[in-house]
This record gives structure tokens, C-alpha cells and sequence, in this order.
């Protein structure tokens, strides 16, 4: 089990292994050839960013029993593309946009177990799947509701500027089909499941996804939301929490 | 009125402007700031590459009346998110996956003039909108209709790998919305149509989408398709033909 950040200090922005209250600095991102620096400081001294920057975040909807409500589970995974500039990191404020704030759309939180891809693959079979994904981490869906009900695709309701925060870190050798996963807003607990319960599970996805799309490495896969998050406004504060991870923190705040 | 391309000669990648059959390298992207190093080739020596790299692709739907059909036209622009793994080039082969073709999955080809971002840019105004477009090039949109039907979102419909091609180049200094787009299918035309006809133009497209969703330099917006432009299979070859930037031609091969 190895837990990697991202992040920065001193103005300049590295990857790190955590051990304890300590990073190691390491030369490349965790999916390339790297070694460790040498340097280290303490974890409370930097500031964690996204621990990827992917070039593809992947989301798969409708992936919970105790989230379809009275939909029908789908055939097969039901994937949608988050695009890259929507990617926040720990701490990061998820910025409702003024429009959404003016017209009352109704925003919601999704906690999901998410997937980072260790390396490039195309058509992957289940069972060698798992050998593709680097680990895992925490990721929320920021869902505005009515324009994901309204507009033709899922576009500013999943992917306005901030709307994907990751992290804290990416963490190896977990098994990420059971793993509890929990949100909570404002210290209430509204979502706690764990991803054995998936519909679809991780070697399904990768199977499924990687037959029509090229998956590369960095590259963050959602996997799904359980339950019924409820509402967020700004001042609230969402932690999204994954055994194993940690928790990944964000305030919410209104744009101008 | 500049034209870009990217291209690789002799086993490296580079930038270049083309003047006539001669084409003359820059030293960087055309959208950060480059010299020419002084190399130069001739145009049928080299291998086109799609003039740029986005981080994002993002596509307009239903936005020409001659596109809609029975559809009533949409009150703002309607955009949606083609992942950048689906990019192609000029001469790249369209691979149709082979379960489309196992279940007789209807693929078709989308003529669009597409822009190429310039500068990084968020909440733009009308009046500013375009000086943060570097140019147009020509866009395939390519559909696999069964899934945009039956799929939750439009993911492997419209990103399966190479459903994105674009080029040959990108030439700035034209008026994007007052270009004859065509698309020709083994040679016959099946559609052609102005810039002028688009339901929401240039302007009100980088308005609307950089509302929510920060635009990057080099990333593309393709803004839509006119008419009905037919179905394509393995062995055909499409072309698009943007009026002052080229031919963007690619055949069409079946997925193993």
C-alpha cells in the first residue's frame, strides 16, 4: 500500500509519497518511472492538490441500486465524460456558478470511489483489468440538478469549473470493490455505502469503458454515487470519505 | 489570414506555418508564443498530424434548422464533451468499432466548422469573444446514432476512438460564421451549407459555454452540423471541406 499526493510548497509543485506526517518528494508522477528525491516535508507544511491531472475523467451514472430510485438499472455501465478543467483538489472551494444561484438550481454532492489509471490500455478483459488501475481515491460528482434534467447532455451539470474534486491521495493495493464510502455535509452523514454494492463493479468498467475509449494513464474514473446525497448551498462544507483514503474536503462558495 | 499546421518529418513532431506546398517550422504551439527556426519542408513530404492538441473537445448539438428536423430549436446553445482520445488527423482511418458493426450500429459523419482556442479564457462577453479564438479548421463530428439514442449519454456515440477528427489546418483571420462547410461521402456531396445558417453563433457560443466551463488554448469547438448527412461503413472515405482552410479527408476502416 503506497499513498500518493500531490502538491505544493515553496511555489513549485511535486509528487510525494506519504508516510505518516511526512512526504517524500518523488521525481515524476506516480504512473511514470520515478524515484525519490531525497527531499521531505511535513504534510501539515504544503498545500495537497488533485493528486492527478488527468486528461479524461470518466463518471458512470445510475451505478447503485439505492440510487436509481424507481429507474430501471441500466444493461450495461452508463459512462459520461467530466471534462479536466472541472477538477478541483483538497481544500479547493467548489464554486456554485452565479447563474445556478440566480435561476435556484438545485446542487447536489456525489460521493464516488474513484479509479486512476496506471497505464495506457485499449480493449481490457476483466480479468486483466485491475492491472491497469494504480489505485484509488475520493471523488464528488457536483451535480447541478435541473441541468442535468433540462439540457440536451450533462455538460455545466457535472463539469462547471470545479464541479470534480479529488484526493486527498491515490492509494495502492486497496481492493476498490469493498471499500465504505461515505459523504457527509456540514459534519451529517448523508451517504455512507460501500462499493461492494456496485452494480457494475471496477473490472466491468474498465472492461466496458476501454472497449470504445482509449484509457491513459493519470486518467480518473467516478464510479458511481449511492443513495440520495441532498442538497448544498455555499458555506457549506462537503467531505467526501473512502476507507483506506481518507477525506477529501471542500467548502462550497458562490461565484461572481 | 495565417495557416498552421502540425505534421511529422523525419520521426519528430512540430509546428509549422504553410505557405504554398512549403511548410515552415515554429518553434512551439501556435497558440503560446513561437519563432521559426528556419527548417522548412515541403508540404507532400511531410505527415499532417491534427493541427492541435486540445484538452478539450467540446461539440454544439441541433444547431442549424436544417439539422433539427421535428425538433423544436433549443433555447440556449447545447453543448456536450467528446474526450480528447478521440481525436484523429487528416488521413487517419475513422475505425468503426467492431460491436457497432456486429450490432449494426448506425454511423454517420457531421461536417463542422470548428474554432481553436487561442488564449485561456472564463465568463466571456459577446463583444470579446473573439480574440480568444487563434482560428477555424475543419471538424468531424462522428455519430454512432443507436447508442446517442440509447444511451444514457453521449459518450461512445460520439468519443469512441478517432470519432473526432480535425484539420488539415487552422487558419486564423477568416469569419467563422460566413464559411461554406461541406461534407462529401465517396466523393458525393451530402451536405453543404453557410456558417451564417448556424442557430447560435461564434459569439454566443464562447459567451455561453465559458460561462461554466473554462475554455484552454488549443482546445476545439466544433459548432455543429447542418442537414442529414447519410450513413458511412468500412471502405468509404469522408471528406469535409471548410471554405479557406481545406479538405479534411479520412478513411473509414472497421475495428478488430
Amino acid at each position: 500500500m503506497t499513498k500518493f499526493a500531490r502538491y505544493q510548497a515553496n511555489g513549485s509543485i511535486s509528487y510525494g509519497i506519504v508516510e505518516g506526517d511526512t512526504v517524500k518528494e518523488i521525481s515524476a508522477p506516480p504512473y511514470e518511472s520515478y524515484q525519490e528525491t531525497g527531499k521531505t516535508a511535513s504534510l501539515s507544511s504544503v498545500k495537497l492538490l488533485a493528486p492527478v491531472v488527468p486528461r479524461k475523467i470518466v463518471a458512470i451514472g445510475l451505478n447503485y441500486r439505492s440510487h436509481l430510485g424507481d429507474r430501471t438499472p441500466p444493461k450495461v455501465p452508463e459512462p459520461f465524460f467530466k471534462t479536466t478543467t472541472s477538477l478541483a483538489g483538497p481544500g479547493d472551494d467548489i464554486v456554485i456558478p452565479k447563474s445556478a444561484l440566480d435561476e435556484g438550481v438545485q446542487i447536489q454532492p456525489e460521493a464516488e470511489m474513484s479509479l486512476v489509471v496506471g497505464k495506457t490500455c485499449k480493449n481490457v478483459s476483466q480479468s486483466d483489468a485491475l492491472s491497469y488501475i494504480l489505485g484509488v481515491t475520493c471523488g464528488n460528482d457536483v451535480s447541478a440538478r435541473d441541468w442535468q434534467r433540462d439540457d440536451l447532455q450533462w455538460w455545466r451539470a457535472k463539469s462547471s469549473d470545479t464541479f470534480s474534486p479529488i484526493g486527498p491521495f491515490v492509494v495502492t493495493g486497496l481492493d476498490p470493490d469493498n471499500l465504505r464510502l461515505k459523504c457527509r455535509v456540514n459534519g451529517q452523514e448523508v451517504q455512507n455505502q460501500t462499493t461492494s454494492d456496485l452494480l457494475y463493479d471496477t473490472k466491468r468498467i474498465i472492461e466496458f469503458v476501454s472497449g470504445f475509449v482509449t484509457l491513459e494513464p493519470g486518467d480518473v474514473i467516478m464510479t458511481g454515487t449511492p443513495g440520495s446525497p441532498g442538497d448544498i448551498k455555499p458555506g457549506d462544507t462537503v467531505e467526501v470519505e473512502l476507507e483506506g483514503v481518507g477525506v477529501l474536503t471542500n467548502p462550497i462558495t458562490a461565484g461572481k
